[in-house]
């Protein structure tokens, strides 16, 4: 096969047959196929599109260039949920609890924040003594033992996801519906789960920012978890403002343990309870997933989901002290107000500008190389739809640093619109596929 | 400038600034940007075009990464001809000395051969001792003394083209109109010319196949000519057959002698003089170009076009007793005759296939390393529209090589169709803008 004619043949609109891509995967992972022949690739990928068998062959010959983690000596369900991302968004601290506590098996390979989203690994790593760089021997003790393990992505999964990443992160090629949709489907398809429920974030926090992108992203991911006689369901939900009211690592945890208590029943406990009855239902242990959101709801109300999550902190070293007691957590040296300057209803929130404000307060990456601060964050007090009255406290800024506090705050400023009329209510689940 | 955020901006349909083309072509050319980035940027060019200012930015850019020659003391008018390349396309040895017998100066930098098509330089080569390496020293002094020369691309003309052309080559991104445009126009404006005659070559040996790609080439290169305020005039003409009878090189050299001595007036007459008269049309020694034809046809008539090549073939260290007595010229091993199998008239030639026929000769290249046999070639007897007898000679072949008379005789019979009715004419000029 000749690489040249088979980037012209793409190119041209042509399809690839299942030999074609795996020669593409397997020649370009072995430094056979130069990088400025594959990011010609890439980009003719991004123009022309790819079929959903060839997105299928795609993600297949990714999956297989890593291991993939047999869990067959696990009779019990396996069920993992994955999300595209956005800000606030901490389910996964919530539903693996809850999944695990009906008895189904939760393993999770989770990645890190960038930019403006933040990632499920900062989160748990807030929690002192939180191991997320286990093995993947460690990783089917630990997921035994608990019901539910969240670790990080390691270097025998998908590797090749690793390598065209990388490249396609430096010839903007990312935003291409195939290559996004095998990216995510060779990692989670390594984890060795019977199915999978995917929360596809839609609005101005997300990276897809329209309806159409969400459902055509939407339809890739459930026909290629489809083609690997996976089951799934597929949420669209809203990213137009944060998912619940905490930014930041530790705050999220903190939010966690007040929903797993049972202290908060926001739109984060409705979603986390929703995708955890999704995964439920996956399972056979719910007859739908109305029945599951309520069997997992009656999980957060008993204690139980909570119970859960103090074991698996527990089983990856982390100390359940700090979640018995989140208030004996550091705190950050500067605190800040963010005051309404005028009366009406929050009726925008620019979820982006948002995300990168928590950046600013040293929450978040701008690079894969920045530190992060776990206890650096944002707790909005109102979101949309909360009416204001002039001097009303919106949200609370915390940062070791004084400048970032500065920026955090400007940018919080220009991110919200206030408006005299109430605006339409916000539709958390836009729409779901099953 | 970010070079992720250009290729972005690119592949998004959007525009580029002057200085940011210039920014992409200098940083490429000092290694700067990798060619993975610079790929991917070529990709997005040739599924998002360039508008006509761009497609000059780009032009004046890779024109001057080198040098541009100034012939500012040469007082007359200095005017070129390119053709985008066919088979049997040998104009420019019998334009040259025409215009330049009638004043005009012809200076031209050209290209070898690689495929289907030949190149000017290997056919000059064919004759004995002469030289296309000239400096650009020579090149001024020959053009100065004989009012025309030929020389190859030298490293200092446009080298910003000879980079990209190579990834190009490797990337599946040649084709497209823009990044034609500025290799073809960097190239040439860097001759030192006054105006430019096009010879846009359209049908089955061209790279062009059909009239819409060949007119919007066109349309694009005519823009750039302009935008350098260079005067221009453009013919799109027929490559359904090969032009004139003769191909490979040494072959060539001899169909443009015998055209010269006024003993032949076929496609190749009738073109090359059409070109020609352009060139002393755009010169202003001819107030049409048809006066120009006819003063063309007469310089033939008269001897002075021939008198002129040999001088230019002495001027540049060829041995002129070739062109006087081309009988001389070492023989091929091998010849074969191509019989014609049924009666009728030809209706098609695939002129691709025929190229290849003469590779397979030993006439032409496949890789840019490969040595080419100026002996080797063919002869045709008859072409489209002519008629045929069963047995009747329709071409001869000429090689060293036994394997390659086989090669050639095989494709050479596939690539020609025998119809009971005669086709209609071709239109050898189907289009002339100006």
């Amino acid at each position: 096969m000749n690489i040249v004619e088979l980037i012209r043949e793409k190119r041209n609109g042509g399809t690839f047959t299942e030999k074609e891509i795996s020669f593409l995967i397997s020649e370009y992972i072995k430094n056979k196929i130069p990088d400025y022949q594959f990011s010609a690739l890439l980009m003719a990928i991004f123009f022309r599109g790819m079929t959903t068998e060839e997105t299928s062959f795609l993600t297949k010959a990714m999956l297989y260039s890593g291991k993939v983690v047999n869990l067959d000596d696990i009779k019990e369900y396996k069920v993992d949920k994955h999300s595209t991302g956005g800000v606030g968004d901490k389910t996964s601290l919530i539903l693996a609890p809850i999944a695990a506590a009906t008895g189904v098996y939760v393993p999770m390979i989770s990645g890190r924040g960038l930019g403006h989203t933040g990632g499920t690994l900062d989160k748990l790593e807030s929690i002192p003594g939180f191991r997320t760089d286990l093995s993947l021997k460690e990783y089917k003790s630990v997921l035994k033992k608990t019901g539910a393990v969240l670790i990080g992505q390691t270097r025998d999964i998908a590797p090749a996801d690793k390598t065209i990443y990388s490249l396609r992160d430096v010839t903007a090629t990312v935003e291409s519906i195939p290559l996004i949709t095998a990216s995510i489907m060779s990692k989670k398809l390594a984890e060795g789960i019977d199915g999978l429920v995917l929360d596809i974030k839609v609005g101005s926090g997300a990276f897809m920012k329209t309806m159409k992108e969400a459902a055509k992203l939407t339809g890739s991911l459930v026909d290629t978890a489809k083609a690997f006689n996976k089951k799934v369901a597929a949420f669209i939900t809203d990213m137009n403002q944060p998912l619940g009211t905490h930014i930041g690592n530790w705050f999220e945890v903190v939010e966690c343990i007040n929903i797993l208590r049972g202290e908060v029943k926001n739109d984060l406990y409705q979603l986390s309870t929703r995708l955890a009855g999704a995964m439920i239902f996956l399972s056979g242990k719910a007859g739908s997933i109305d029945e599951g959101t309520m069997t997992a709801e009656r999980l957060v109300e008993n204690g139980k989901a909570y119970h859960k999550f103090i074991e698996i902190v527990k089983a990856q070293g982390g100390d359940a002290s700090f979640i018995q007691y989140p208030e004996k957590y550091p705190q950050s040296k500067y605190k800040e107000n963010i005051i309404s300057e005028k009366s009406g209803y929050i009726s925008k929130m620019n979820t982006y500008e948002i995300g990168m404000a928590s950046v600013e307060l040293g929450a978040g990456r701008q690079t894969r190389e920045d530190k992060i601060d776990p206890k650096a964050g944002i707790i909005f007090i109102s979101k949309i739809g909360d009416k204001l009255s002039k001097g009303d406290t919106v949200a609370q800024l915390f940062s070791d640093s004084k400048e970032g506090i500065k920026q955090a705050k400007e940018r919080l400023l220009k991110s919200m619109i206030i408006e005299k009329n109430k605006p339409p209510k916000i539709k958390l689940i836009k729409r779901l596929i099953y």
